[in-house]
């Protein structure tokens, strides 16, 4: 495999590709790990809208394979998708079908599909094979890598999930060539937690992006997805290392949750952008981080994910509290020592709110340029 | 730990341990397990009558652990609480109840609770820590054993699952006392496939028993928890061998998925007696297991497990199509070459409707005291 054209991230064990001619290397993949030697059910779990817009690729390619295509789920995506309801529909459909236990799932989409798809695959008759060609920016660097899925009840986020890692996730960039503006600027708004937690050249580099409907250049993206690689392959099951990944997620989850209720829905990208910002303000007051390193990032992320209004804690409350990432009474966040050193923090409930009101504080904000 | 009192049966990653004094060894076993050093959540997932029968023991166990029970279920057991629904309206309340992801489900009931509360500790933000305590004989001796847990859709049984392997399962004969006889005899079903597996002095003992209220002895309680976990642990997630435990399983879930349709509901055990006399029966025809060997086991299962009416084919295809182990066009049952001697038969429709047919004639039948 030549350089550039077919770049490979992480282990044997559920490796990703970028790949900048996906027609050339998927079926060399599909051979490579699951074989061609016999006939391979697959069933297809994808963005409607994402299908259509690529359906003769997507036709073209399962034509090529020696597999037989036995159901394909069209679906609206978004976080209302994320539901045991609607998983055990298509599992009903499934086994009506006999859709075997040695059958894989492809999930073609972004993060809502994939974890819908991930999560279908872990109890499908014990367990699916399952492969991933994320087509969002964010599933591409975050969502499909690292075999974690959720599901949602009701508005909490992401309360049922399992660990179940793809066969290889398959990056196409040219997805992001039909990926709407907001779907792209939420993406790289994880790409910079990335940046956050690597300190360095890559979070230079994002500091000069501007997070639009342009894509990021391959190299920025496989530097991205290598972040997140090297992190998960050294806690697959987030026992410690991985909990890193959650920096900004506790309140931007929150965020999340509550514009979800209220009707007025934001991006993933969006809150976490958020979340991620007052985790920088927390850090600054509780770590030392220096005001100078940050000044940089929390102008970045204001400028291009601003908010209108400001939830106070006490709407924001009931959705941290049942966020999946607590440990008993006491609550762990992700703060920095430094701009590419995380470190996790047990926290009360009383200190998480001392973070918002650092937050909400209109002169704290004013000093960075935030306006509520 | 001294002998007799308590055995510890298979390595440390989910031993199971059989106590003649639950009451001494149980708040150890938690020390040793879980620790004691924090004061940890738990969730009760019972029995409810198991748990009204045997309520001051379970309690004052756990009023000596230094626990808080957050919440306890108490569920009317039986294959209709294997729902997703059951499984989200449970989660639900949890996470109203703030439950934490470090919190431990403790599953006091026969499979069906074991089961159920598998599934849940498999999924709830991502996986919670089990503990089984098995109250049935077929808990007990196979179903809290293994980490294999497992949903109906329906009727057809063990559609939804994942293995999540418990802490560790925690077998006390004392709840044999108050066992029905009806359920005793389920339990019994399933010792003696563990016996057809092994075709040695287990075996034998096997067929000296009279499958009635009372129970096995701890030792022969300890023989067949043994055979189990010795095949569960050198194949923990089903790729080989431990598919040999679906003997007579793909007829008996057919059975038993027919009957609960038709309104006349039996046990799992006697499904698995009559599914485990047809693989006898087709072993004979197919593999040359001699009919001496296996006239006597046919003839105690017959005489124990009798049914009144035998379905035909067409009546049963629907649960074997669409049962988990099938793969592809093909179907995987489990035949023995002698009896201790399993190995996997791939088959086609046809030839499970053989199989079928061979059972149902009459004279065949008769030729072994079986009538229909």
């Amino acid at each position: 495999m030549k350089n550039k054209e077919l770049i490979r991230i992480g282990n044997n064990t559920s490796p990703v590709f970028v790949s900048e001619i996906p027609d050339k290397h998927f079926k060399r993949l599909w051979q490579l790990h699951v074989g061609s030697h016999t006939n391979t059910t697959v069933v297809v779990l994808a963005d409607k809208q994402v299908y259509d817009l690529h359906q003769s690729w997507i036709e073209s390619f399962t034509s090529r394979l020696n597999i037989t295509v036995a159901n394909t789920q069209l679906l609206v995506a978004g976080e209302k998708i994320k539901q045991l309801a609607v998983a055990e529909t298509i599992i009903n459909e499934w086994i009506a079908l006999s859709i075997p236990k040695n059958a894989i799932i492809l999930c073609i989409g972004g993060g809502t599909i994939t974890d819908l798809g991930g999560f279908i695959a872990s109890v499908y008759k014990r367990g699916l094979r399952l492969i991933n060609i994320p087509t969002s920016l964010m599933a591409m660097t975050d969502a499909s890598i690292g075999g974690k899925n959720a599901l949602n009840l009701g508005t909490y986020k992401n309360q049922i999930g399992t660990f179940h890692a793809p066969l290889f996730t398959f990056v196409a960039p040219e997805f992001l060539k039909t990926l709407p503006e907001t779907e792209m600027a939420s993406g790289y708004a994880e790409m910079m937690k990335h940046g956050l937690l690597e300190g360095k050249n890559f979070l230079k580099k994002m500091l000069n992006i501007v997070p639009n409907a342009a894509a990021p250049s391959t190299s920025l993206l496989v530097d991205s997805i290598r972040i997140k690689i090297q992190i998960v392959d050294s806690d697959p099951t987030e026992k410690s290392k991985r909990m890193f990944l959650n920096l900004g997620h506790t309140f931007g989850h929150a965020y999340e949750g509550f514009f979800a209720t209220s009707g007025q829905p934001i991006t993933h990208g969006c809150a976490i952008a958020w979340g991620l910002t007052e985790i920088l303000f927390a850090s600054e007051s509780i770590c030392n981080l220096h005001s100078k390193k940050i000044k940089d990032v929390a102008a970045w992320l204001n400028q291009h994910y601003r908010f209108d209004t400001i939830p106070i804690w006490e709407q924001l409350k009931e959705y941290i509290v049942s966020d999946k990432k607590n440990i008993s009474s006491s609550f762990r966040i992700v703060l920095l020592n430094e701009l590419g050193r995380p470190f996790i923090q047990a926290i009360d409930e009383n200190g998480l709110k001392s973070i918002h009101s650092l937050f909400c504080n209109k002169n704290g904000l004013r000093n960075l340029g935030i306006n509520n």
